[in-house]
């Protein structure tokens, strides 16, 4: 560390020189690596040739590479990064000052896109590869839709044909997401449909049905596979998804290196795990190295508590039960989080790079309840300005419970953590917290045991 | 110029260091200065007094200072301004190629705040100075939302109380920007209310009516007059506010200068003219004092077209009648754009300071249709990735007929155009348009007569 200490701006932007050139691929520096994805007929490990059928070739190399440490970003993609990226490393100085706290508080912010979030980081990859194979365009589905956006703007910059399926409730209730997504030029379709045949069956057996995640995944790979020059394409928890998401680590890591910046803290909210996966994959890489230390907290909502509570096994990563099996820490590929959770982050399972990770004890993960949550929201975007999104706020509730921590012990820690998006699409759940309306639930074991029960069972598969 | 060309990033950041320290206030170097302000009962010009019953004292000094040229930013508005800004000036890369066009294309882009536009500029300064002045609060108006929720940012900051009275039909039909406000502790109150005498007097007059902003301005003067240690605020027109908004045009030359970039048109959206008297007044500047020369463009609404239309004459700033008269380009305070128009800029009159710069030649302008404005800006979303704010789209428009026609005629010629917001909120809008249902509307000399109608006779005021 310099001696003469540099003064630190309120945000700090890397020259476009000091942007990655290359992803990193923390898989290269685990001993134990995530097992591998597989065959649910057979429950032997999927082949690149298996997983070519659904996905394209470049992202199915990418999905099994587990050796090759840093894997080169195409200079096109570089490109479209410049127009929306660096983002910003954000020094909290005015929530430092308010909260009177002697703690360091910064934050990588991935707002600023009109995605609203990180996820443009694997969508332009993931488009871009589809283009290099020369297809004619992807399919994927969307909840909240902020996937399903950043997809449509991959797809539109490169002239990319692009069909999300989007569940059902949420085309309904969120039509300004829609809208997002057709101005960037996306058939945007609701979940179920009569476009595919899994959809036409949910249809006829559950007429009234408002639709789930797991249809939506069904019906994007069908229509994937129907089609000639098609493939699917998916926004989280595969390896792929968190290795392209590397450049907001990496650029996390330049940013505090220019500043002699030393974090003991980061944090990061996990749903699938891409964003909390990208931020933290170059420092825990220092750690596997033993280079360096840092206390990594994985933050996720005590109604959805996949690491807190889940079992460390191998699920289907859809509730439809048509994908490939992956180990992870899972609560059961048909639970569904309480009706009153707004908050976010509501997959059943955990990307498998994180569970094993957590598995050996690099990281460690809280559970924290929705009303705190919107708490946390609420004073961040009062004090910094930014009105966060539900998932990202989960990081700040913990990065703020930290701070208090260190006001009261009197430490002067730094803490980083991952600001991943905006709310602005959200306010329907702030609606509800501003109107007190909000409420939490915690899953009762009960509750759990039943999710545990859709867990496949074969040899091999304890838990 | 010098000879050694720098590389031009896509987005050119400045250091805190470069941040402006001064507005600039284009009134000192104009020959002409705009007209003062009259008293709409004694046609004599308002005086700092009776300004002061209705805005805080600082910024009644500012509305009337017409000969400092630079005024000193207080060191807390610079300081939130940091957490914001600065903008960047984005070099439209991606644009400029698939327009094949020799024009090199600027936009300095205001939208990556919480409130979505540039308004944040002037609401933390108002806010600042009612709160200097010890004031308990803010009253103001809003129709689309933008300046309610930057003014609301602003208080929630500075722990100042915000009431905005928001236009009833926006109240309703955007409950996601009522609900941004509210998450930044502001009363919301649709209006025509039952809080104020105006407001009960409409309500009996006009018992279904959704609201117009004339109404809820004149709601929150009566409010911000009825209570003690209050004032009312207003996000455009003024001459404090375009003072204040120079903030942008100062980064953009600062931004400019660092790479040697001698832009030769400069093209802004306008309304009630803030974004665009912020953005050129620094280039005004130069020109007003024989430094250099640029082509100057305003881009308006063919719907609402004040500068190529209207008649420059002394009018209200609002529709209900009950503000100073201010002299400008009008179409009169009761005209009202047709029920087609979606494209926002909907008001009446432009500021006096464009106005004045306008009569005098110093910059030119022009009207655009709606329907050629969303096709820009579906264009620039797709190739950008920004989705812009209809508003902006106007300056967007232009700057493409600009390119395309350097593509024409073979000119290199450098365009910068303001990017004052996002369309995130203005969803309901792109939906008409994504479904073919956007029309036009010129409006007829018949129109525009009973506009000039409502323009008040008294000697001197002849248009």
């Amino acid at each position: 560390m310099s001696n003469i200490k540099k003064e630190i701006p309120y945000k700090i932007y890397l020259e476009e020189s000091e942007m990655p050139k290359e992803w990193y691929n923390v898989r290269a520096d685990m001993k134990n690596k995530p097992a591998p994805l597989l065959n649910p007929k057979t429950y032997q490990p999927m082949t690149e040739a298996e997983l070519g059928q659904i996905f394209c070739e470049e992202l199915v190399k990418q999905e099994l590479d587990t050796t090759t440490p840093f894997i080169e970003i195409p200079e096109e993609i570089r490109n479209f990064y410049k127009m929306y990226r660096p983002s910003p490393l954000v020094r909290a100085y005015c929530l430092e000052e308010k909260l009177q706290t002697p703690a360091k508080i910064y934050y990588k912010f991935e707002g600023n896109n009109t995605s609203g979030s990180h996820k443009l980081n694997s969508a332009i990859a993931q488009a871009y590869y589809a283009k290099e194979q020369g297809l004619k365009g992807v399919t994927t589905e969307t909840g909240a839709g902020q996937w399903g956006t950043a997809l449509s703007m991959a797809c539109a910059y490169l002239g990319l044909d692009c069909q999300v399926y989007m569940v059902k409730c949420s085309y309904e209730q969120k039509p300004f997401r829609r809208e997002v997504m057709r101005t960037y030029g996306a058939a945007v379709t609701p979940s179920p449909s009569d476009t595919t045949e899994v959809g036409r069956k949910i249809l006829r057996e559950h007429p009234g049905t408002s639709g789930s995640l797991g249809c939506a995944i069904s019906e994007a790979v069908e229509r994937a596979v129907q089609q000639e020059g098609y493939r699917y394409v998916l926004g989280s928890v595969l390896n792929q998804v968190l290795l392209h998401q590397t450049v907001i680590g990496l650029e996390t890591k330049t940013a505090l290196e220019k500043y002699d910046i030393q974090p003991d803290i980061i944090i990061g909210c996990a749903g699938g795990g891409s964003n909390l996966g990208g931020l933290i994959s170059p420092f825990v890489g220092e750690k596997l190295r033993g280079e360096k230390d840092y206390q990594i907290i994985a933050v996720e909502p005590a109604s959805c508590p996949s690491l807190t509570r889940g079992k460390f096994a191998y699920d289907f990563c859809d509730t439809g039960m048509v994908t490939p099996l992956q180990k992870m820490y899972t609560l059961g590929n048909n639970f569904i989080p309480s009706a009153n959770h707004a908050g976010g982050l509501r997959y059943h399972g955990m990307s498998s790079i994180l569970s094993q990770l957590y598995h050996d004890g690099l990281m460690e993960a809280r559970a924290v309840e929705q009303t705190s949550v919107f708490e946390a929201a609420e004073q961040f975007a009062r004090i910094e300005g930014i009105l966060p999104a539900p998932e990202s706020a989960h990081a700040i509730r913990v990065a703020l419970d930290e701070a208090i921590r260190c006001k009261e012990t009197g430490e002067e820690k730094t803490i980083v953590f991952g600001l991943t998006g905006t709310g602005y699409f959200d306010m329907y759940a702030y609606e509800k917290f501003n109107n007190g309306q909000m409420t939490d639930y915690i899953p009762t074991e009960k509750d759990l045991e039943q999710g545990f029960a859709g867990i496949p069972r074969f040899p091999g598969n304890e838990f």
